[in-house]
């Protein structure tokens, strides 16, 4: 098998450290592969990249409707929140409009993310507990499926449960082909997560931003969904986080959510295009400067939004001392001309 | 060029999720590479990977005959330590008997990377100061150099300075190459770091194990050296750091030292061998792998010895829930047969 190509360096001063290879797919509601890097039919695990399309399942199940959830309870289920003020404060919210409480969550407890937000608390002497967990928001969603299904409150993070069967299916429906379990491991939240090729979720997130090619509710549902996260991206990340800066800059313009070990999906509706990318090590970092390139070329980026690009595909890494000692910086190969 | 070999994988219960490659070599005392895998040949930045050949000035300039430096404090100027009780009372202790304070450490300051002393220092309201660097050993014993060879302390991290002259040239013989300012950059303390090839590291530390090839004082020094390090492991690193329990389990038997963004270099005297690994894109955990795997094949490891190797080969991965949900392991071509 071809290597997938080098996309991004860490260059220390005058010399190259480190090489992070990786593949992207961008393709039209077609389904045609507008661009594309490296090994693009491969299954990867999309992780926390699809939340948005994990969150159809809160429409099919008529938990949106039940339960009156709005635009930023909508976006909060697509988020990797960083625990901040806001985010714990419309999650509780959420939980309470649907009968639950924190411990229902199954998706395990860690710190926030945010610094200030996670110092505040050890300063508090107060111990992350699940609703801090950058998933959730996607959890809370969770549990307002599994209530509007009628079904059990405690499993639904198990494979067999009907929340993460319908899950499955709304993914499957998404991208336009079949799951399996042989390609199958627990994600970080302890929810079942499913590799599939990049090409396909690209294709999916091309649909979901397009709405073409997929049925009437469907399309309605993924029209609410990416309007609720383009229109709270604090939401769907927090301070500093670039999907959350990627998507302000953008204006609306953009739907962009990384995943861990080195994923982004996304889409650009107005022009009908979705992408998918991994860097093949799992670098967070280098995969944010891969997308940050990637957008620059098939994204159309208005001056603001390319500015913000061109500093993101090429940071400057300083030592303790706060001096510039490396540049991680995206390749040419890691922007297409479209 | 060939791209380098796949040397360690994460699993997600059933399917890979990352890919890290890596290249290696093994190299005995006259030079003659014993094993290899990927690129030896193109420079690398050793990083703190190579302290032991840094800490050779210690002697060249008298430091260690002017100050009576006990190997506890080589050690700690080998190290990369975890700010833990130890290492601070013994660098402090370095400082005092050098006449030297903390202010003149030109490294920065960092919270200690060891867990319940960073937590210690942040509930006591202390803020970390330059002896908690991870590199204050060995900024400790340059200022001891510094003041052995007459030169200014201030300004010793400067690549002008005959601190770092005389450092450059003790590790240029001891790889037994020249260094090139081409090839250079500025490292996380500050001092400068110079690029060669795995080739030329593994080499230099098969002679500095061995002491063979080295002229009398250089070769009596390294022994010293090399001594220090692998009789007080927990000064080189701490609590859980891979080189501790490496050099502990091998009983005097190894030297290990790891260099930031995926560097190992290290040396089984006894077998007169000398190794250098680097993965490609700078994963810690997964050099991690690399390196115990490597030291499978090479370093004739007792039980005890080879039963730490095979479990640091392949490392569960837990989630927030301690699920056991992936597998980080090293692929059979990280273990040469020699």
């Amino acid at each position: 098998m071809t290597p997938n190509p080098v996309l991004a360096q860490l260059v220390r001063n005058n010399w190259v450290e480190n090489r992070h290879r990786g593949a992207f797919c961008v393709v039209n509601a077609q389904g045609g592969i507008v661009a594309s890097a490296g090994d693009v039919q491969t299954a990867i695990f999309p992780r926390s990249a699809i939340k948005s399309m994990q969150a159809l399942a809160m429409f099919r199940s008529g938990a949106v409707e039940k339960f009156a959830l709005e635009p930023p309870e909508i976006a909060l289920a697509c988020a990797s929140h960083q625990g901040e003020a806001a985010h714990i404060a419309g999650i509780e919210n959420l939980l309470e409009k649907i009968g639950c409480s924190e411990g229902d969550l199954e998706c395990g407890a860690h710190p926030p993310s945010d610094r200030a937000s996670r110092n505040a608390m050890r300063d508090a002497g107060q111990a992350p507990g699940p609703v801090h967990n950058n998933c959730s928001g996607k959890h809370a969603g969770m549990l307002a499926v599994a209530l509007a299904l009628g079904a059990p409150l405690k499993g639904y993070c198990g494979l067999d449960h009907p929340v993460q069967k319908l899950v499955r299916q709304c993914i499957e429906d998404l991208i336009g082909e079949e799951l399996s379990t042989e390609r199958c491991g627990t994600d970080g939240c302890s929810i079942p997560t499913f590799a599939a090729p990049l090409r396909a979720f690209a294709f999916g997130f091309a649909r979901m931003g397009s709405g073409q090619g997929l049925d009437h509710q469907t399309a309605f549902a993924m029209q609410q969904i990416i309007a609720a996260a383009t229109s709270n991206p604090f939401l769907v990340g927090g301070t500093g986080a670039f999907d959350t800066r990627a998507m302000q800059v953008f204006d609306g313009a953009l739907m962009s959510k990384l995943g861990a070990e080195g994923v982004y999906c996304g889409a650009v509706p107005a022009l009908g295009l979705g992408y998918a990318l991994k860097c093949e090590d799992g670098n967070k970092a280098a995969a944010q400067t891969m997308v940050a390139s990637l957008l620059l070329g098939i994204a159309r980026p208005e001056a603001g939004a390319r500015e913000f690009l061109q500093k993101e595909a090429r940071r400057t890494v300083r030592n303790w001392r706060k001096l510039e000692v490396a540049t991680l910086e995206a390749l040419p190969a890691a922007t297409p001309k479209i």
